[in-house]
């Protein structure tokens, strides 16, 4: 059970934002550009950060809310999206994303963790200064929403089932209002 | 000296920024919503959150870049400000500024960290969801933050003179685009 009264048919994220609309704005703008952008990292390989480091937070939430719009970016390859949750280094993506998430994982443990032997590899890799910006952001993003959503107790659905069209709608429309509304029910709490 | 190639006129924080004004934006909005809000946990005591998690976190620019905002608000008792960072629980301020802090050294860990007994603890002091709601954020943001500046090895002045007049116009006119304006010498680095 969340921590503060939050309207309980939002799940996740959702109830904490409508319970404070003044920073959920701003946090779903940042979420917009971050991984909404298309110059430089696709929109997938952007969900793949956040999902990467979700899961490093054990986000139950987070890893799977992200890891379904990534999927939906990949066709519905699941089993690549669970890949690079937990073993991405023997995944089949690009050696330039491999390189950025090993930055994203530095990242989680604590800014100073990244090495600039960590960012000649990514540069080596055709890493531009933007993608390395924009990985080190992803990834500082989501251990706050991590924590966000985590250190408050949000609601999370342990049904994934309900992922799915959550996804769907982010994937379509962005990080907007619309999340608000209350789609995505919350069934059984892990 | 920075990961990525940014304007070495602007410390910390603000030489990423101007990178990237499109994150720049929501980042400073949620800021403002979150440290200058005076309903519930007054802008003193919100620094005082964001400038101890920053030293949990042991990001140099960030503890020192707060501290000194707090500081102004706390009318230069930078020796309380000084205690708050490392032995808040003797430090002479409220027991609910203390159970928050207590909640915000959780956040810091991780979101899982923070139990039910630690939110009883604060709604006992008289913290309200709202002030709950914020500290959990306000800790979440800089562990955003502060992983953000560290991660790019942003520049980060030794010389402790040049955080005040930068705190003064932040404590005066909030976290808008005027932190991109060249004020503060980037002057050796740590």
């Amino acid at each position: 059970m969340p921590y503060i009264k939050v309207d309980n048919n939002l799940a996740g994220i959702r109830g904490l934002m409508a319970f404070r609309p003044e920073t959920a704005e701003p946090m779903g703008a940042l979420a917009n550009v971050l991984l909404k952008d298309t110059v430089g990292l696709s929109p997938a390989e952007r969900e793949l950060i956040a999902t990467h480091v979700s899961y490093l937070n054990d986000c139950f939430y987070c890893h799977n809310s992200h890891g379904a719009i990534a999927c939906i970016y990949l066709d519905g390859d699941n089993e690549l999206v669970n890949q690079v949750r937990k073993d991405y280094q023997n995944a089949p993506i690009s050696e330039k994303l491999k390189s950025l998430l090993n930055v994203a994982g530095k990242v989680q443990k604590g800014g100073k963790h990244v090495t600039e032997e960590d960012i000649e590899r990514a540069k080596k890799q055709g890493a531009t200064d933007k993608d390395i910006h924009d990985t080190v952001l992803i990834a500082a993003a989501f251990c706050m929403f991590n924590r966000y959503v985590d250190g408050l107790a949000a609601n999370t659905p342990t049904d994934l089932s309900t992922y799915p069209p959550r996804a769907k709608q982010v994937a379509e429309r962005g990080y907007g209002n619309h999340i608000f509304s209350p789609q995505q029910p919350v069934a059984e709490k892990v």
